[in-house]
């Protein structure tokens, strides 16, 4: 959908970029970490979403000429354009794999390269995982609050402009079965689904005669939306009776929408009104203003609804807005670093480092999450890092690394995963997290640890740092 | 950066269309309003940005080969898909300037078209044109805040994806004086802007020497960062020696950049550091989950800022994530619609308008927009419409027609407008708009009313769908 260039970034990458190529520092190694510090909805995981189009995207990302015309006007350097004309992105990325459940403070992506390279990518790929990860998050609360019901994406008109094509994606990962949005469901394989506007009821001076010829042309498509002039008085009487004309054809009425009132007394009303006219194959959609905690209610409320139709809490990732998603620096010219911080868990992790999941006997999460320095087999301790003292042992559990090579020297090495296996396989990771961790309420929260040798380093590192 | 097809839009829009299309509507006309329900933000008006874009994507919008085969596929029948391969707009469209200040319930943007043409492009009409509105008018409370002191856009990286290119623009037009967003700055003339990452200093052993290299590359364009460390220990003291080392050269440090801690006080301390050290030319720039409450909050404890720098809550629109923007049908096979609500400012307004602006002598507005029949000249008195009793007169207050044709027949009649030019329209337009109407808490509401001859029509449509 989008053909990203090497600007879709922030300008400072670039002035810094120009600072280190012009120092001399154009091949000095660097590795930056891609994480977040709180998982979004006061929830116990995030999905990590965003990956595919992350690795798309580098894979061509180059300076344009427009790219060049521009920031020569801006006052870069002839040599450092001349650097740009011919940048591609040619180091290595490590990374959860799309789809897997990810955890505050650990790293979820690893970037390997040279630091000027490894600058200029920040932004393009906080921009892509932050907003996914988000509504893959979001989409998987309604999943959970849905049960085996239908969810299906209604999103694209009040999205973030383009922001509504991602969302779809992401949607869809997290549990979403299908999308109104055309575009998304040509472009990934998201079945599109939609059923029909207060417009088009409108636009006939009589309900009945709208939904009949709406009948006609989509026989076994159609969804009639029931509450353009009174749900209980008009709009049902007439589904039913479009209904009975489809069963004389052979053909079965799809569903009806309900989209204002109260959903939970009107589905049952249509329920009993279907179910007494013997049209208990009818299915109940319903929309307006949903989001994971609208569905529980009206589940608990036993509204007897099929289908759920999510736009604005789900595009949006309300009332989170954005996933608060970093890049940290943890390794140049030849030396692990580190960002001090007053508040202990923002300091931040050294080295190139490995993630590795903490697996029971039975193959469900146990509930933490270790990171190690990158070549350290099996860690044997863990340190949470909040709390010097605190270790725990390991004995007995299965370890699980997660961090994959997915570039390398920039070449993709991981294979194009199509978005049917990425939400099969997220499907399956969220079966192995233990139920306390998916509650909305107080939910469990997830340990991550630092290994002895990564523990160890960041403690010396830290001793250096104030000394100076 | 985007390039729109037909197949962004929502799957209903395209049954629909089918079903019209199937049953001989094709050439019917139908007029559909743009409009929102509730001002953002719970404020007092809002910025209405994005049309640019939308007639850009209007003037190629077609459905493209992969387009039709996908559809193809969907089960569109062959006969509809020969009529999407000639697909193009060939309607009018009436419409509020852009960066003009927008009201509830009032038409922004009106289309007349043939009701295949209309249908499809809702999703969007309503995808540009509400996250665009919602972001102008959020930058436009930020702007208020920060009265004269520069405002950037920091957002790119929290942005939903890429909707943030499209943020960049809003903002622009809400009052940003500049983004980091290098393609947005590219594509829209926006100036460009950005300092420097704690990554940067980190990568240095030394933070003294990042800043020292830093400004040897860009010795007129130097904001330093100084919390890497410690802002008051290190950061502050090593940019005043790397100021006084420019100061030899006849250069100026630019600025320095606050991320973290108490940005007041901090910034009280900054600026008495730099003055006592005859560095008063220094600016302070402060970022930091910055808002409009945030900034007003700095200004009112007199913290001496003059750069802010915005991300997350800009691009996002926080708290509200999108504006309730709506497309309603007004007009139809040959006659007006209505769309019938038990709540009375629910029901929609029939038939092709036109909207005008009440301007008091001295040029400011009076206070109310004006919803008439589109050939009704100058409207002498207002009906209220959640208040049938009472009707105000307009005798000596001058009237604005607001609605301009801007596509006729496909054609685009209204000349591209740079982004400049729409955002000094808005800011002109803003300070016609009377005070009480730009405050925060419990703003006065601009009234929207009825014509006289739009309120008969209005009347008579309600009672005739009710005797039905």
């Amino acid at each position: 959908m989008i053909h990203y260039t090497g600007t879709y970034t922030d300008h400072y990458q670039l002035t810094m970029a120009q600072a280190y190529f012009t120092k001399g520092y154009a091949s000095h190694r660097a590795v930056f970490d891609y994480f977040f510090r709180k998982n979004p909805f006061e929830g116990g995981y995030a999905i990590f979403s965003g990956l595919e189009d992350l690795l798309q995207a580098l894979e061509t990302l180059c300076f344009t000429e427009d790219d060049i015309v521009f920031l020569k006007a801006q006052g870069f350097s002839a040599a450092f354009l001349d650097y740009l004309k011919s940048f591609q992105f040619r180091g290595n990325i490590y990374a959860s794999l799309e789809g897997d459940l990810v955890f505050p403070t650990r790293p979820v992506l690893s970037v390997e390269a040279n630091i000027i390279e490894a600058q200029v990518v920040e932004t393009l790929i906080l921009n892509i995982l932050n907003y996914q990860t988000l509504i893959a998050t979001k989409a998987s609360r309604m999943r959970r609050s849905a049960g085996m019901r239908q969810l299906i994406d209604f999103g694209l008109r009040r999205a973030p402009g383009p922001g509504g094509y991602y969302a779809s994606r992401a949607a869809y990962i997290g549990g979403f079965d299908a999308t109104s949005n055309v575009c998304a469901g040509r472009d990934y394989g998201i079945p599109v689904s939609g059923t029909m506007s207060h417009a088009f009821v409108q636009s006939y001076d009589d309900e009945y005669q709208a939904f009949l010829e709406f009948s006609e042309i989509w026989p076994d498509a159609c969804v009639l939306l029931v509450d353009t002039y009174d749900t209980l008085k008009s709009g049902l009487p007439n589904a039913i009776k479009v209904a009975k004309i489809l069963e004389t054809q052979g053909r079965q009425l799809k569903g009806i929408r309900l989209d204002s009132g109260d959903l939970a007394v009107l589905a049952k009303a249509a329920r009993i009104l279907f179910d007494e006219a013997g049209l208990n194959y009818v299915s109940i959609a319903a929309s307006n203003q949903l989001d994971e905690y609208a569905i529980q209610a009206l589940l608990e409320q036993q509204a007897p609804i099929d289908v759920f139709g999510v736009g604005t809490s789900l595009v949006t990732g309300e009332p989170d807005s954005a996933l608060d998603g970093v890049y940290k620096l943890a390794f140049c010219h030849q030396k692990p670093r580190l960002k001090l911080s007053e508040t202990k868990e923002k300091i931040t992790l050294p080295c190139k480092k490995q993630v590795h999941r903490m697996i029971t006997e039975d193959g469900s999460f146990w509930g933490a999450d270790i990171v190690s320095l990158h070549d350290e087999v099996n860690p044997i301790k863990i340190h949470l890092p909040c709390d010097n003292q605190k270790t725990v042992s390991l004995k007995g559990l299965k370890q699980e690394t997660v961090l994959h090579p997915v570039f390398k020297d920039g070449q993709r090495i991981h294979p194009p995963t199509s978005l049917k296996e990425i939400r099969a396989y997220s499907q399956s990771r969220l079966k192995q997290l233990p139920v306390a961790y998916h509650e909305f309420e107080a939910p469990r929260q997830y340990q991550v640890g630092l290994s002895e040798g990564l523990f160890e380093i960041q403690k010396e590192l830290i001793k250096a740092y104030r000394q100076t």
